[in-house]
């Protein structure tokens, strides 16, 4: 069995380690990540258990929370180091959201004195926040929220209520039983005007006893389909105060006597919104990585079937084409979304340099760009792990094999920090607008160029004769940008006949949903080709540039022929070049084969990130699948608890029967 | 809240109770399943719990195992009966296997004097049975299974050896801690001689202790993704045996000196597996319209942004073009699962006609048939249920909603009774040969006729003028015969021309495996869109043949634009009839609109079944999640467990941290 891997590996056309640092940003942080890694998966604190209950489970959460930030203290982490530990604890935990998106509130939209009150006491932990945006009753609609904070210029506070069931905050993470404080979005009331929804620094438990401060009502919302280890909770607030300066005031600001000032650019506030889409991106890529190492090991041991009559020796699943071409576009994919990730924190950290400089233009883009991404990455790796696991077999279903937890962890990034059906909107707006500019002749920001020539899109033709035309990025940019422009144009007559048909432009929006979102998944299909051809150009070693070519040619081609009506509709495309891109693809899979092991191999997961039978790096399956039934609680007696009280009375026939009900 | 819903009600195109009807196959029969659904309900024994652990979980699930075993024997439940019953407790049970495969088997692979003394045990739960053919290293490939069957004439006994680690059974159901007897799949060794795979009961626990006999090593394989109340199982043997007449002898039998005598027809023993099949079909639509259900009452309910400025009131999501969008194309098809499993019903029962009279011709065909639907339905149905959880946004995350445990409990569909891949090679190999009949002339099975005209494929052409074109059945047939004809074309010549590179058939059979997925994929499109549409012809009523009409066309349609370039490809279709085709698909979304919630209603799931608060017929969702909450474990302390250990030491800033390790 262990032999199997050892072969797949000597196949390998490029040096594993190599690749390994090239994506994990050169030697020296691959070998701290390793180090810090390292520590983690020794550390008894941080094991993983299976059979918890929610009460067990969470102490034990709450256990490695306060490890965590030990660790982080006594070896001074840095945010690089951070990230490295916390993918190797591999749990979501109860204070992540303090660690996140409470901090960055504070970071992004507190001012210089509100930074320098709330960041280090949230830095040691001297109080625990959340981040309590979310009702019951408004999620993506966050201008719909309920709760109120009305200002009390007598004792400079602000006054929370929850004037109905449905204003209960409702998901916030740590908000149910752990932290003090909570980042409440409320609408800001001054003298009876409504002044719109903004961030205010709650508390909301004693710090002696921790329980709930009067007219606070908190808890746990219940068991969800993963994240147990978080406490997503609720919170009513009723006559609850905070003071003046606990207000967010960076862009908006209340004066000591209840005058409100405006914020110079009503999208400034997006700026911590975008950080943390970029790492959804590189996180899609993460778990894609996990799924794919998983499958394709598994894949490369588990044999099923013999290719011959008589013959004893039966064929590698992963020799299957079929089993190929449901992984290794996966498997392209994860490193598509590693270098699309890498190209949006460029984006990000340029934005942050312009808006320092008090410059807004790109902001409009990479708001969009990042939503679209978010949305299509998230869905696309929900989908891929799922995937992953179904070819598994049969033995994917054991939560063993790490794929059921790694989805259940794993799905909601579709819906949080944005429903992506909501996000793409975002992007459709934007490149609707472009549309209007591109018309108008105004200059295009950078992933709208191929709005430009517009006009001319009716008489391109894709210019593939021979099947290796394909293999050429400029002949697949092309078509993503065709199509791309195409959709755009067509979005844009859609939207407009419907205005000219007496809609308002909100219905006229809702109505060409179908066709808007098409559009918007074809731009964001076009930027992560586009990301990873790029990327492709700045790898400096022969062997990582002929195996990326490969990958990236296969994430191309499968996206051109996943999607390809939208390349055939318009006769973009053939039928004759359609069959070339299909055999394209099938040489693509076929040459990536002997180097899909290495390729997973060079994301250096470790067997205790994995936490997999099927994964492991030994290929040692059978056995592994063995220990781990072994540890089965059920298992703990020959004779299992149940079988005095139920299984006897029926083999003893002594089930008591009633005479017949009917 | 409530009133959301009592105005869809009111909207309804049709009578919502005869729809029931017409479903469920009349008024009484429905009457019949909610007495019994009501029965199941009020029962204490099968309230549903949410904060079990395994062994707890299990030994509730061994109660109801009991608890049905009552109901079945004091109520004399008949077929139609238990289905309903067990529906209604919906959850998995130990004893499934024993009720479902174990007697399948014997039934249909047991002689009359095996039936006439199993039967009776089984009945009465004398003996609890499992189906034991899946092994850790082997589950597609039965033939492969390496469990040994020895015969001994001197006692007239089997000798059973797992005589590796891959050879112990791994996975049937009941095996764990349950089953008192196994119905284990072992190759028949005679003599020396290996004679394949056959079933054999075999017991292997003690009828008084219950513990495993001498020789027997068994034990629950593990936490699975869902199906916890299961004690999938493992099993070893050694030097186990069993009666000669213990052998299913209906088609292959041993005399009692160790003759082996051959079935007449090497499929024989599909009859089993194809009941099931036709079951799992049902199956996919009974789990469709639960989730359907949840989502589209959900989304009649939730509202979320106003669509004019200024204005409170909020839209429901269910009128947002792409929410319709994601959703009733899931309605349709849960309504065409319905009436393609009446269908495979039929066509099941026309072939245990047939089969009794000794006439094989339909048996490739239905084999085939049913094959393909059960990948197709699978797949499409474990899909569905997450893109219905996604359409809840975040509430859809609570287990409280009911869909995580619908998608994990659902999901191992798509692998068990047969991969689905492997399952889709049986539909392509029968296609091929089909193929193979028509270009020779010779008579075609029902479902293949489209072949027959092979030979002019190549000039057809998509007939659709207008819009309305798109509304006529005979037209969404044509395309559907249409692709699958040139899909069949295309395939064969694939694995022709691989054959001529001097490919052996195998070889070539898989290097086309993408293809041939292709291919077969057409066809079980075409068979769902034909039962459909078969089925409203013989609606008598006019509301329910009408409104059935439109969920026909929606299916047919969608399901043409989702697979839209098979029918681009070769030009069968133009860019003009494609924009047609979504605006018919956009008209169809539209008019069901009114009648979405009084058709998800027409499903009649009860409260009890669909378990959730999002999917509550009274629509009062928001008390229904706070009343969900209320019973959450974590909340029973106002302090957690773990404060004092975990976050007491970090707010008082108490966690010791050693000197600086680096
Ligand atoms: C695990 C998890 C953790 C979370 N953590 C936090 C947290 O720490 N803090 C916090 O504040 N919140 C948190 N949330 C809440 C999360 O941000 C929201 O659930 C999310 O924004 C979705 O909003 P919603 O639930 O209102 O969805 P809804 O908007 O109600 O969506 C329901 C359906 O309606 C559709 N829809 C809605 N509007 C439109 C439209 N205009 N057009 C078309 N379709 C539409 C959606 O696509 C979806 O299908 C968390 C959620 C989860 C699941
Ligand atoms: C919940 C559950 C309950 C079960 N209950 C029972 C039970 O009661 N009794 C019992 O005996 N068994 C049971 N099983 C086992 C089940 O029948 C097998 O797991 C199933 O048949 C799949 O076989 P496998 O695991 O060997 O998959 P594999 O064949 O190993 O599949 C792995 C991957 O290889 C691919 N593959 C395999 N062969 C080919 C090929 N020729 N061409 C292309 N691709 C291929 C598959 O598509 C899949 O992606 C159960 C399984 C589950 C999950
Ligand atoms: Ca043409």
């Amino acid at each position: 069995m262990a032999g199997e891997l050892v072969a797949e590996r000597k196949s390998a056309s490029f040096d594993i380690r190599e690749l390994t640092y090239l994506l994990g940003g050169g030697k020296e942080r691959v070998e701290r990540r390793e180090y810090l890694q390292d520590i983690v998966a020794k550390d008894p604190v941080f094991r993983k258990e299976d059979h918890l209950d929610r009460v067990g489970y969470f102490k034990r959460s709450l256990e490695k929370s306060k490890r965590f930030y030990q660790l982080k203290t006594e070896m001074n982490l840095n945010m690089d180091d951070i990230r490295f530990v916390k993918s190797a604890i591999d749990q979501e935990l109860p204070t992540d959201l303090h660690d996140g998106m409470f901090v960055y509130t504070i970071l992004g939209q507190g001012t210089d004195e509100q930074k320098e009150y709330w960041l280090p006491k949230a830095a040691c932990m001297e109080i625990i926040g959340c981040y309590a945006q979310t009702e019951l009753g408004h999620g993506s609609n966050v201008r719909g929220l309920e709760t109120t904070a009305t200002y009390d210029a007598d004792t400079e506070e602000f006054v929370f209520q929850s004037p109905s069931l449905t204003s209960a905050k409702w998901w916030p993470g740590g908000l149910g039983k752990t932290a003090t404080h909570a980042m409440v979005f409320a609408r800001l009331l001054l003298k009876g005007k409504d002044h719109g929804v903004h961030p205010f620094i709650v508390q909301i438990r004693d710090m002696e006893t921790h329980r709930p401060l009067p007219g606070v009502q908190v808890g746990d919302i219940g068991h969800k389909f993963g994240y147990n280890g978080n406490d997503n909770g609720y919170l009513l607030l009723r006559n609850v105060r905070c003071p003046r300066h606990n207000m967010m005031m960076k862009f908006s600001r209340v004066t000591a006597d209840g005058k409100y000032e405006k914020p110079p650019h009503d999208k400034l506030s997006y700026g911590t919104m975008i950080t943390i889409r970029a790492f959804i991106v590189f996180d899609a890529s993460a778990n894609l990585q996990r799924a794919v190492t998983i499958a394709v090991r598994y894949g490369a041991v588990r044999r099923q079937f013999s290719q011959e009559a008589g013959s004893k020796t039966e064929m590698k699943v992963l020799d299957y084409r079929m089993q190929q071409y449901r992984l290794f576009p996966l498997l392209a994919t994860a490193y598509a979304f590693h270098f699309t990730g890498e190209f949006m924190l460029k984006l990000y950290r340029d934005l942050q340099k312009d808006l320092s400089t008090g410059n807004f233009d790109i902001l409009a883009e990479v708001h969009a760009t990042s939503s679209g991404l978010k949305a299509i990455t998230t869905w696309t790796t929900a989908d891929g792990i799922e995937t992953c696991r179904k070819c598994c077999g049969g033995h994917g279903y054991l939560n063993s094999s790490g794929l059921p937890e790694l989805f259940t962890r794993y799905v909601p990034a579709c819906t949080y920090e944005g429903d992506n059906v909501v996000l793409l909107q975002q992007t459709a707006r934007f490149l609707l607008k472009a549309l209007a500019d591109a018309r108008a002749s105004k200059p295009l920001s950078p992933s709208v160029q191929y709005l430009s020539n517009i006009a001319s899109i009716k008489g391109e033709r894709c210019t593939v004769k021979r099947v290796e035309d394909w293999f050429d990025s400029e002949v697949q940019l092309a078509a993503f940008r065709h199509r791309s422009a195409r959709l755009a144009a067509v979005s844009g007559r859609r939207v407009q006949s419907e205005i000219m048909s007496g809609k308002s432009p909100m219905e006229a929006f809702n109505v060409s949903m179908i066709e808007l979102v098409r559009m918007s998944k074809a731009h964001v299909g076009y930027v992560i080709a586009n990301s990873f051809i790029d990327a492709i150009c700045d790898i400096k070693r022969a062997d990582l540039r002929t195996v990326m070519k490969r990958l990236c040619d296969l994430y191309a081609l499968y996206t051109i022929s996943n999607e390809l009506a939208d390349f055939l509709e318009d006769e973009y495309m053939t039928g004759s070049q359609t069959k070339m891109l299909r055999q394209a693809i099938e040489q693509c899979l076929i040459a990536i084969r002997p180097d899909a092991v290495p390729l997973v191999d060079a994301f250096a997961l470790s067997d205790f990130v994995l936490n997999s039978t099927l994964g492991r790096h030994d290929g040692d399956v059978y056995n592994a699948l063995w220990e781990h039934a072994r540890a089965e609680p059920l298992n703990k007696n020959e004779v299992v608890d149940g079988y005095v009280e139920h299984i006897r009375p029926m083999l003893k026939q002594q089930v008591v029967v009633a005479s017949a009900r009917l």
